[in-house]
């Protein structure tokens, strides 16, 4: 029996991290990773733009046979999971939802933070479905919008990063929050530093992490699970040349990163 | 008679540093600027792709009746302008050309400090351009890949932007360079700082600068200046909704940006 792949994309590297989690988490699993790097970033864009551009990288995902689609990006996830819900065969999992669920699990005081891009906090994504899940929930955010250069560069834990992450997050330490949410996916490179700047009382929600088991309970409970003696294989995709993906997103996957495919969206219908 | 604009464009934000020098240099022209800011940036798209949309946005400024366009943008400049030359019925000039000019003019040592996006810096368009007038000089380039997200940010002189430059101009401070080129439209917002961080031996070159002085000669040679009496109107385009271009744009030209108007290029024909 042939087994289908789990299907991750994002408007470029980011993403990665959640591929990374869904590696370790789902080891035996294959992953058909595309990232958009010929229209990255996704944030500065209009909603219209976003969802567009997600319905055909669903569908390139969609012909090569998935069993799951997983939206690693903030800006998608907050704008078109609706939309790819609706028109998609299979699951489809976003990273929103995941790290508010977490977030309202973990805290006591229910006073959360967030972190995220100015796109991602201006859409107030996580502050909705975090409110969704817990109405008296006090959601402080915070425009990160360094972090995401800091990580691409490598300098994830040096005087510049941690100058960086005082600055942002002075306030949310000062204002109590008990939780903070690591609401973009290049956070997850940054989370040791940023624990330190919060310190041991503030417990850090990353949603890759939480993106990754959703999927597991999810292939789980449709009897999807690829047994887990196997071995996945892992294949990416991009939407420009690859030189620059394959730079950052052996950083994001520790050197793991396998054969990146450049491939035209132009040559492909659409579903949406 | 009605005298023409002056066409710029950029991927998106940060050829507005060389419309403010155009402003200041010729405060009687019109301007009309193109911000491509659905698909910036280009730094990461591959020649094939910075070529087609350099042409689409000529295309969309020649139309509107420009007499000259500015390049106003590192890694089109470096990519797109032969085509442009080639094809539009304007004079066109590039951002780098002129700041390698300028740097040729006042080096004593030969010795040319060059910082830029990753983009800028691996195209090696400047050292190229500086070789081609002076082959003995001396190019050392560093990409500087924090400078352009510090200055969107509005951190252009706070101690992480210190120290961030610190790191990134040590060793050409250390390799004794006596020129250094900003070969980044984002640049001239952080120069006081990196003045300060290279010392008063360091004479820096303002690409944005020099390019207005080039726009101004080229003008004046074809008689083609407005009468310096009257006063220019400036108008804005950009490719996807104006809310943040209007906010980071406000910062860059400190507070003077006009009407900001959001159109599709879809509709227009192209001329490459």
């Amino acid at each position: 029996m042939t087994w289908k792949s789990i299907g991750i994309f994002d408007s470029g590297v980011g993403g990665l991290t959640v591929l990374r989690e869904i590696m370790q988490t789902l080891p035996q699993e294959d992953t058909l990773y595309f990232g958009d790097t010929a229209r990255v970033p996704y944030g500065t864009k209009s909603p219209e733009t976003v969802i567009r551009y997600a319905g055909e990288i669903a569908s390139f995902l969609i012909k090569r046979d998935i069993k799951l689609l997983v939206v690693a990006c903030n800006t998608a996830s907050a704008v078109a999971l609706p939309t790819l819900k609706r028109q998609l065969p299979v699951p489809v999992v976003g990273v929103i939802e995941p790290g508010a669920r977490r977030a309202v699990e973990v805290t006591r005081s229910g006073r959360i933070g967030v972190i995220g891009t100015a796109g991602t906090i201006r859409s107030s994504a996580y502050s909705r479905a975090i409110k969704r899940l817990k109405p008296d929930a006090e959601v402080l955010t915070r425009a990160c919008p360094l972090f995401v250069p800091l990580a691409e560069e490598g300098w994830i834990d040096n005087q510049v990063a941690r100058l960086t992450a005082h600055m942002y997050l002075q306030e949310l330490k000062e204002a109590g929050v008990d939780t903070l949410v690591l609401g973009c996916t290049h956070y997850p490179l940054l989370k040791p530093m940023i624990a330190d700047v919060m310190g041991p009382d503030v417990m850090l929600v990353d949603s890759a992490e939480e993106t990754a088991r959703t999927v597991s309970a999810i292939l789980a409970a449709k009897g999807l699970l690829r047994p887990s003696a196997e071995k996945g294989n892992h294949n990416y995709y991009v939407s420009d040349i690859p030189a620059g993906f394959v730079r950052v997103g052996n950083r994001f996957l520790g050197g793991r990163l396998g054969d990146v495919f450049q491939v035209s969206l132009d040559d492909e219908e659409t579903i949406t």
